[in-house]
């Protein structure tokens, strides 16, 4: 609601209020200002000031649209994200038949375990070239592993084979996470969990309209016995970025902020999905803070469809930030000068260097 | 604490505070007003403007409070809700005689699944005709099931038998809420649920004085799993109203105000017994509204066993709510026009609206 | 931060900021202060105005540091504390060896069960002569047990013998917190309880530099089922107390606070590690007071080893008591003589209470 009428006065210049009286006219100054040239998106990019803006695609994407992008003399920075979730998920619908294609593109035997991750190590250079600083994996759980390679390739056999089970699924998509860090000790990739949603919720529309329609719930996720098996094989590289992002709001004080504290790969994403909002970012503020500090979160970035949503969410994020600043500034717990220091880390520099751009 | 200051304060007009030195005057001054008519209960039913009350009957009850009530020359509107806690928990005692006295009460077979049900139905209209507009669940957690219906009938048989274990009676008490919410789709019942208390903690209490004597305490609660059988079956019907209460606050941002912001039958309601607090009520708005609005909630409404603490806890939601709804417009995140009027509603309308009063 | 800073300023009067330009400086002006009489530990002490210091020993300790203060000519009161972690948890390093030890040093022969009890006994009134006045628990999670003393007997012969699984050392200390407890009905010590941290997450540094070095993650903990054996067995006792300490923040107003609020025996104790700072108190006080009070409470204690910080922990405490009790005052929820009477319960007159010191 706040996104929607920060939109409407800041990018379409309504003053107006929405209502049924007045929605006619909404539509139609919206519908004369996307007409003009100045709101074409990249013009919007531009007046957004955006230094950056990151897409998702998937680990078999040929990324035409980048290339597009890059062909074209428009100097924007649009960078790609690698998000393998097509080929690193044995439940996913046609897994064996994507890895065949992931071999096919990356002239790897992508059907023996070696040759698999070395056709992830492909895609991700590939991707690379297309500004991509990060991986981004979304799974129900937090859970990771770290196998012996044997044991690793076994389940691989199996899961290509579709003899897995629902465990092999699980246990296989937490050892990649291990993987994918591994990998990023090398190539640099920020290495970006999102954890915690139990996605289509609703059979009924699971049914009718497919995955990913809306009824995805968040749930308890505990992050200290799920996350230790990659903590202790690279949570020490302090060369490493592993940035988790939750759901479950009760682990940032319990779990989360305790973990970053520790550890020195690991860096707490800000407020996401139904908390990136302003009370749950004060909230966030509030529990990661005292024990975390600041320099272990990576500043405000959002990851909204909504392209007109996008100054809106970043100006609730300033003020948010800021008015916790002023709590610790009016408390004595900051001095001022030092908390505009920190105002301008969390809202430019932080994310800035947190994601390499 | 509040309530018994408010209640001294504005019910019997007591101004000194409550201490060793004033408890034989205070108590003088109460007993002085319970003697007069203008202290009868009905006479504070009016004083206090009370324009509905529920109480909560068993499904075998005879109702005949209600029928005094009735058939007396008062007008206040004191209406039932249907408990069947009874009838539907294969754990409660004498449950097998609990049936049979259902079968006797409706003239139906309740030893069968469909005479059981039918007979269920019957009750549900004869609480109907003293004014039921709900029915009310208190379950020790929020598990729902959608069964086969012979696979239903089969536990019923099972537990009537007293064969079920504890996993059976569970599912059979989850699967009824199912039932009830369908039956709800016929009659209009609204369907409650109060989940998520361990109840007896006591054993020596429990021995001592029996059950439900103030040793019921929380516990965590997973409502994503839990009601999805349930929300599957009917949370689609915009007709049907699913009111949930949950003594485990951390559900809200992360579990309940997802799942109401996006299941058409499912609001929630306000914070209950523990939480039906100042710290409680706030806790609710700041960690609900944004994701489920305010009209996802069902507005205030108390439980309390203390007649004279009927005005003090509304008093206290108004406040609490008032002062949220005051710190939205102060932060320019609500109009104070629009404040009014979801104030008025919160405090009145809903109330009525989600209890179809 | 809070502390260092609070240290820096009223300890060593510095009264610059630390950053890389001030820090030869202010190591010189700590050095320097560190060399005077008035900067030795006593007379930080007394300077401190400490009426009372708490120190933990093992159930093996022969206390020779308490020796030495009785012995000198010093009147601090420095006080020990039971922590039999080594000799009531199997899975300690040197478990057996350590029973043997515990019965050299009573004359009891503590391999036997009935021994073994009558030599914490012992030590109990050992410690007692050194001015102890609790025991202190620190488990991975709150489980107890209350088992029939013949089990009870078994599971320590298993244990002697190194036959324990994990789950039976897990019971095993379980039994043991409501055989300390029963003591405790005899001896009168406070019975505290510091559960739910996963100890030394990090394999590395575990196996570099050993236990307890940093890498302790807190974890959800359940406390409804896992305290009931001991309150079933001795939380009625208005005698005793038991203070219970959480890492997990969402336990104080579901499971906590109405634990306390019934069980005359429990008591809770002030936020811990991760949550003893500014937001922390706040959060307790919010979450608890509303369903347990104050007087369920302890008071503030800290638990720091960093001496120089203990004013700034209990200056903190009190600041954000105070902060919590005017908020109530200001909203009409207290009145300003009770609250002032409170705050001095707080921070002073609860914990001497609750510590029987």
């Amino acid at each position: 609601m706040i996104w929607i009428e920060h939109a409407f006065q800041h990018v379409f210049g309504i003053d107006t209020r929405l209502s049924s009286e007045t929605a006619d006219a909404v539509y139609d100054q919206i519908a004369a200002c996307l007409a003009q040239p100045a709101f074409r998106p990249r013009a919007l990019f531009e007046r957004f000031g955006i230094e950056a803006l990151s897409t998702t695609e998937s680990a078999l994407d040929d990324l035409r649209w980048h290339k597009m992008i890059r062909d074209s003399d428009w100097n924007g920075n649009v960078v790609t994200t690698y998000r393998p979730d097509t080929v690193v998920d044995p439940e996913f619908d046609g897994f064996a038949n994507n890895i065949e294609r992931l071999g096919d593109i990356t002239g790897e035997d992508a059907t023996t375990w070696t040759g698999y991750l070395a056709a992830h190590r492909k895609r991700r250079a590939f991707f690379k070239t297309f500004g991509a600083t990060a991986s981004d994996h979304g799974h129900a759980t937090a859970r990771t592993e770290d196998l012996p390679q044997d044991v690793a390739a076994r389940l691989f056999d199996k899961a290509l084979r579709g003899q897995h089970n629902a465990e092999d699924a699980d246990r296989f998509r937490g050892h990649m996470l291990t993987e994918m860090a591994r990998m990023s000790l090398d190539d640099g990739l920020v290495l970006q969990i999102h954890a915690g949603s139990a996605r289509n919720h609703s059979d009924d529309v699971m049914a009718r309209f497919g995955r990913d329609k809306g009824y995805d719930i968040p749930t308890q996720t505990d992050y200290v016995a799920a996350l230790k098996p990659l903590l202790n094989a690279v949570g020490g590289e302090a060369g490493l970025t592993i940035i988790v992002f939750t759901l479950d709001e009760t682990a940032f004080s319990r779990e989360l902020a305790p973990l970053a504290g520790v550890y020195p790969a690991l860096k707490l994403g800000p407020p996401w999905w139904f908390h990136d909002s302003a009370e749950g970012m004060r909230r966030f503020r509030e529990t990661v803070t005292e024990t975390a500090g600041f320099y272990n979160t990576v500043g405000f970035n959002d990851d909204t469809r909504a392209f007109c949503s996008i100054p809106a969410r970043h100006d609730v994020a300033r003020r948010v930030d800021c008015a916790y600043l002023a709590t610790l500034v009016a408390t004595g717990r900051l001095a001022e000068d030092e908390a505009a220091q920190v105002a301008y880390d969390l809202t430019y520099r932080l994310a800035k260097q947190a994601y390499r751009l």
